[in-house]
């Protein structure tokens, strides 16, 4: 691709950096902001500096958040003996949206993965097993993705708290093996919640 | 879609403003801003407030170019009594990547069309024919989608030039009826230059 202009060409190849975004469709995102008035790359840039630089993660949950402590770890009213563990903030977002589960969350941000090299360590694993074994817990709620890696991060998790004494479940297998989580309709991921399985007898197949 | 942070939802809101990218796709790239070092969004909203701010349109071609006169108009080689016209600069890319074309361009900004509300005043014609009417101008190629609205903005165009003593052709129909023109592969769209007919001919089937 021969660009006229090197201001150009810098923001077209900056914004092909984003995933799923080639060079022709920056090309076409970069243009459509150049026809707008200045102040809409304005807005653009402003809010994605402010989050990259102002935004917390919650020092409960891992979940981003503006505050210290998210909105959903200081609800007084939800269930702090309950924790579903996921990968991502946008299972949060996905399991609240189904208004079915009235516990907390705690956020891994990601699954252990060798091939992406991605171990244990860099993932929040180390503070859900401590706010296990010292805090009030009664149930853990694996609620990853049903992939390879996403079965081990669980089991990874399991073996490291199963002498406590508490509940360990998965959400029900009502979700397509190998789908991802963020994508499922509704019901199906609210009725996965509800039908949650004894861990032990989500592994045994 | 329920945000724990106002920040990403700002964030969020403002990247799907973008022309095809929705909710869904646009919390994808930012959470992918967020995981990233902060240096990347930096360079990203770097390289979009320079272009914005500091791109400038060439004062002969209306192409977008760091400087006043672009590469293309400031090139003695180029045959200046050639005008292609375009709608847009992603079709001056298209071309010059073809190799096919010696003459110089100009960029209309668009077409007319009186649904999206865009009338003649709103392009870069006036420009085009004081050009063709002051200037040493021997041909002018349309390079014009061909579309509804490609071919109303040929035809107005025609219409103000068709007395001066200049050839008026457009490209070959090889590239089909009603497609993008900056999609066009590069044989048929380099074949199309070459292979240009007299305007009067293409318009009267
Ligand atoms: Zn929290
Ligand atoms: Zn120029």
């Amino acid at each position: 691709m021969e660009f006229s202009s090197k201001l150009l060409e810098k923001a077209v190849n900056e914004m092909a950096q984003l995933p799923g975004i080639g060079k022709r469709t920056s090309l076409r995102l970069v243009l459509h902001l150049l026809k707008q008035p200045k102040e809409h790359t304005g807005f653009l840039v402003q809010a994605l500096t402010s989050m990259r630089e102002e935004v917390k993660f919650c020092v409960s949950c891992h979940n981003i958040s503006d505050v210290a402590v998210c909105e959903i770890c200081s609800n007084t009213k939800r269930d702090h003996q309950i924790i579903c563990v996921v990968e991502d903030i946008r299972d949060v977002m996905a399991i609240e949206n189904t208004g079915q589960f009235r516990g907390i969350y705690h956020v891994l941000g990601g699954k252990i993965s060798p091939i992406d090299g991605v171990g244990p360590s860099q993932l929040n694993i180390n503070s859900l097993v401590e706010k296990v074994k010292t805090g009030n817990v009664s149930e853990i709620i694996f609620a990853l993705s049903s992939t390879m890696e996403g079965d081990t991060t669980n089991f990874y998790i399991f073996k490291q708290i199963q002498d406590c004494d508490i509940i360990t479940s998965t959400i029900a297998r009502g979700i397509s093996v190998g789908d991802e989580l963020e994508y499922a309709d509704e019901v199906t991921l609210g009725r996965s919640i509800l039908q949650r399985v004894p861990f032990e007898k989500s592994f045994k197949g």
